[in-house]
């Protein structure tokens, strides 16, 4: 079993009877949800990450009232529903990442019409879902800028994730010259930060997609949304429907994810470095006793 | 001439060679746009209000280097491009506050695919916009609720303009009780004011239509938006395009505005009056030596 925690993935060991998806033998992922009510508006429509009622694949309660546990188990019990097949030919623990971070970007660019090639885009942040943003973005045939506070990760995201452009937030300057030429921001930032920059980076009918769950209030001036018709947004992972859309996208384009692949005894070495924000970009631990192991 | 200062409704008086549109003695609205570049972005998808470069039909200087002053004049010259019919059966005097408020309500519900009959719409602030916002949702078949911070315009909001229903924002059971029920809210206030009661009215994909020019920062916390997928968003007037189907709507509907018909010697009576917020819901004035006057 692959696992960056509430990202999973392994091999069917066995199945119910009354499991028609899968069989014994099939490599499947798990994402952030584990089960829902069914019966809202949202798990109606196929989101179930809006439903009230969802149960977390970690830190949560599940319906037998046990704790759920996420990818950090020897062996998991899961409804088939929140199940997908990882598609043949994709390497397991490089989809493992995409089960979470990368549909959470995939989902709202799908569902906000932000999926066709030519539009330009900016990710705000290059951390977990920053560069799965870069990734899925340009496997989109968009033209993607990385937006940053510093010039660090300049070399990371134009050589390595294949970037079109690199913007520091504080050049003033380049800030100013690239005003109205974005139709989104894919913003992972996951502290205050001022929007007002930002959105004067998006063009007319251009939108702000906010990824990051701060306590403190973000501001915005009213005129700055008004006069150009734009949208300040967000969106939390994606459905199972759009996983197993996104995993399908992903073959095809041949996207991989950068990831660390490690082992379960190096696990608190991997927090220490997590807090020194020291990897690039998930670790994926390769669980002890995995099916996959032999 | 009728006029509420940048809603303009008159008869053509003269026609140059080239105008091919209007004759003399059509019955025509101007709004507050009289100029645009027509070569920009918005200009090519005729949505002029976006044009950097659009002249306003007051407080703004023309082609010809002079100032723009609205209806507030015994006559005006303009682009026939600037200039809509008012439909034959539609009273002048009602149409005027159609050109700026009812187009600043129709664009947004028009572009944001909110006409469908059937939504659950919110009119935050009832004023000269938020009045029109009541009207303009109920003939598109919504239910509407206005959302005001004091019991003081219960009646009239339910009586005379035909809302289904009136919220106290102070009132947190209420606030409570209609969590999660409106599809979208336009939002009127032109101060400062937490968003967050009003996102939480919202549901999962529920819109937050900012019209007022506020020079305070907004302020709202990421969870609310990105839990709900809701979006907030603003626009701002409408075009000539949009103006003429709200016209053709707005006669379809029956649809009338709530207007106060005053003479030009009444005008600093009306702006002391208008200072206290003391009309229901626009003066316009039958400017003196109007053609309509006769």
């Amino acid at each position: 079993m692959f696992t960056s925690r509430h990202e999973v993935v392994g091999e069917v060991v066995e199945v119910g009877s009354d499991v028609s998806k899968f069989r014994a033998g099939d490599i499947v992922g798990v994402g952030a949800i584990v089960g829902c009510c069914r019966n809202c508006h949202p798990c109606k429509r196929d989101i179930e990450q809006y439903c009230n009622k969802k149960i977390w694949s970690y830190n949560d309660v599940y319906t037998d009232g046990k704790p759920t546990q996420g990818g950090v188990a020897s062996s998991m019990v899961v409804d088939q529903k929140f199940v997908v097949k990882i598609p043949v030919g994709m390497d397991p623990e490089q989809a493992a990442p995409l089960l979470c971070a990368g549909v959470t970007v995939y989902s709202p660019l799908s569902h906000f019409g932000l999926k066709q090639s030519g539009l330009r885009g900016g990710i705000l942040g290059l951390g977990g879902v920053g560069h799965m943003g870069v990734k899925i973005a340009k496997a989109m045939g968009h033209h993607v800028t990385v937006i940053s506070s510093s010039d660090k990760k300049r070399e990371e995201a134009l050589d390595h994730l294949g970037a079109d452009e690199y913007l520091v937030s504080s050049d003033a300057t380049k800030m100013q010259e690239k005003a109205d030429t974005l139709d989104y921001i894919i913003d992972t930032v996951p502290v205050f930060h001022l929007l007002e920059p930002y959105l004067s980076l998006l063009k007319l009918d251009g939108k702000l997609i906010l990824m990051g769950v701060i306590n403190t209030p973000l501001q915005f001036l009213t005129p700055v949304v008004m006069l150009g018709r734009k949208t300040i947004t967000g969106s939390f992972v994606g459905s199972i429907k759009e996983i197993e859309e996104m995993l399908e996208f992903c073959k095809e384009k041949g996207l991989t994810s950068m990831i660390e692949v490690i082992k379960m005894d190096y696990v608190n070495k991997a927090i220490e470095r997590l807090e020194k924000n020291d990897v690039r970009y998930r670790f994926v631990v390769d669980v002890a006793g995995s099916k996959l192991d032999h």
